[in-house]
């Protein structure tokens, strides 16, 4: 079973897996996939919890057991509905929720450092089942950015006789470089920067929606180039990779700076803006850090975001020399990439195989990634 | 290697010991034992991430890595002491830096929880060896406090003919009692009260002192009775094991409070009264919960407090029934005992033994304690 609650905050995904092998003979398929969502009163605490000013250890405490439970009723439905008892799981692999993520800390008095919540015995006693959770951790204290960690689960899945470019859209957009007919050395990856966060926040905000169905309030609204070109010159775009970011730089914030100046914009035109600002964002990043180096016939779209139609059709005309498709194009599930990517890294934790991608994270070695957490009676 | 943090913040305790077998045919020896003192910059700070007031999201991720480091550093000091790599070791259990215990939330929007700091990959990663550690999450899963947990390495060390309760006295007290020839299942335990939280509290504002040596500032004062009285009427003491109780009680709000009210008396008497509140808390908790069923020929003091003469003195007219006597009156250390613990209860993890001790912790069952992180490289 992969469990993940994406910096989205719409709710966590399980996936339902069958494993064969581990490493490059890794075989995967996927049996069953919910989301469950979150309630809005869960969101609001997690969103607390992400925020400086009104995080506190009480709340932090008792929400990452509060998520523990959530994570383990996740399991238990995708396992009702396979008609599985959680029991009989081999194990869990799951991500947790990012409420914290620090690869480079400003001040002195901080070391770099990232924080995931969700409490792995809370699982694992609801569903007497093993555990592997803290993923990002480990690489970082090698030195990494912690993330991103799906480029080795694409190596595994993805790699091909095409240079592919498999691009996730979940609250933050990142992509895995798969050069053609690549080596595990070959591999890279980096956050290209925002993905559904911003979208979701405004359509949240201006029209009380949770993210914007099929991209179809942006399809009614005009680009506003002004505000673009702001969006585009944040520094974060021109920062070499390796390089990682969440909800720090692009969050709550950052929506509300933007809707301070611009929000005399008709609301369509905003959703149109920072749809095309999470298009451009991904795009202007492959031309500085790909292109001049990678051949790329495909890009390859997963998460939330390869259900916006909007947004694909702009990455499109962004991209005239590569085909865009989804995962589904492929076979597989944009939804349940991320999920499954997480039941495959436990695999190897629990085969004692490194499975940190160094020219991702910037790590110094490749690395065991997570924490076992035994089920309670063994 | 055993790592303990406790809540009297004065550093890290690390234990190099050998263990052999496991669960009732443990044997363990101590190596080698060193004390790392926390600079004042990250007792604040660890003071500052357990307050609801000054902790953030932000703060407790940065700390977590932080004690991480002094946790890896804390390891290589008694290893250099003992002339051993560190990637020689077996194991590390450490029990990290709790920063909240919320057994009994009030609101209807928390739950019970708790959180232990010192990121676990970091000191993996650092040592080159396999960590073990967030012991207290599974029994609070379980549906127990989290807290106690000496109590089962208690009885694997201490179980005799006479009947015995184990006082450790760090900044919390907490008692084991081992009736006379005990199995298992007749152990159990609770926190007695404050430990030395309060006196060192008092020592710090009144006479710029980490703790009171020896006792030898309560040695000069006279008990006040009113105040000890009022301290006595706290509603924990009435409450019926098993209870445990922390930081959030007996802190720094605690001390703030009890200064703002009596800080006129002389200082010397305010740090001879609380002494006394300790030593009566302790002896209190024995004759409403302990002697009405319990033979106890022998109290035997661990913890900060064995150091502290005048608290002894006063357990001991306040008992005079029983033998007061310290671990090393036994052979064993006072001040190494919660890290030795941490050791065997990392050893009974890998050994797929359930270690909380239900009568103790009030947990629905016996379960697998913690959490194991792989050293990097397997």
């Amino acid at each position: 079973m992969g469990l993940m609650s994406g910096t989205s905050l719409d709710g966590i995904d399980a996936a339902l897996v069958e494993i064969q092998g581990s490493g490059t003979s890794t075989k995967v398929k996927l049996i069953e996939f919910v989301t469950c969502p979150f309630s809005d009163t869960i969101r609001k605490e997690i969103q607390d919890a992400c925020s400086v000013e009104f995080s506190s250890v009480r709340l932090i405490t008792s929400l990452n057991f509060k998520l523990g439970y959530l994570f383990a009723e996740a399991v238990k439905k995708v396992c009702e509905k396979a008609r599985v008892d959680p029991k009989d799981l081999d194990f869990i692999g799951s991500h947790g929720q990012t409420i914290f993520h620090l690869p480079f800390p400003e001040g002195s008095d901080e070391v770099p450092s990232t924080l995931q919540i969700g409490e792995p015995a809370v699982i694992a006693y609801e569903t007497e089942t093993c555990v592997v959770s803290n993923f990002r951790t480990m690489d970082m204290a090698a030195g990494g950015q912690g993330a991103p960690l799906v480029p080795y689960t694409d190596f595994l899945l993805f790699r091909s006789s095409d240079g592919r470019a498999l691009q996730n859209i979940g609250g933050i957009g990142n992509v895995t470089v798969i050069p053609k007919e690549a080596e595990f050395e070959d591999v890279f990856a980096f956050d290209t920067g925002p993905g559904n966060m911003i979208i979701d926040a405004i359509c949240q905000r201006l029209f009380g929606k949770p993210y914007d169905e099929d991209g179809q309030i942006a399809a009614r609204g005009q680009v506003h180039e002004p505000l673009l070109a702001e969006c585009m010159s944040h520094p974060y775009f021109a920062e070499h990779p390796p390089k990682s970011t969440g909800r720090e730089l692009f969050g709550e914030e950052y929506v509300s700076t933007l809707l301070a100046k611009w929000g005399f914009l008709p609301s369509e035109d905003l959703v149109a803006t920072v749809t095309m600002f999470t298009a451009q964002s991904i795009v202007d990043s492959y031309q500085r850090f790909i292109f001049p180096q990678y051949e790329i016939e495909e890009v390859v779209v997963s998460g939330g975001g390869a259900y916006n139609r909007t947004l694909l059709k702009m990455m499109a005309s962004l991209l005239p020399d590569c085909k865009v498709v989804t995962q589904e194009d492929l076979g597989y599930s944009s939804a349940a990439k991320e999920a499954i990517a997480f039941a495959i890294l436990a695999n190897e934790t629990l085969h004692n195989q490194p499975a940190n991608v160094p020219k991702a994270t910037g790590a110094k070695k490749r690395v065991i990634l997570g924490n076992i957490t035994p089920a309670p009676r063994g």
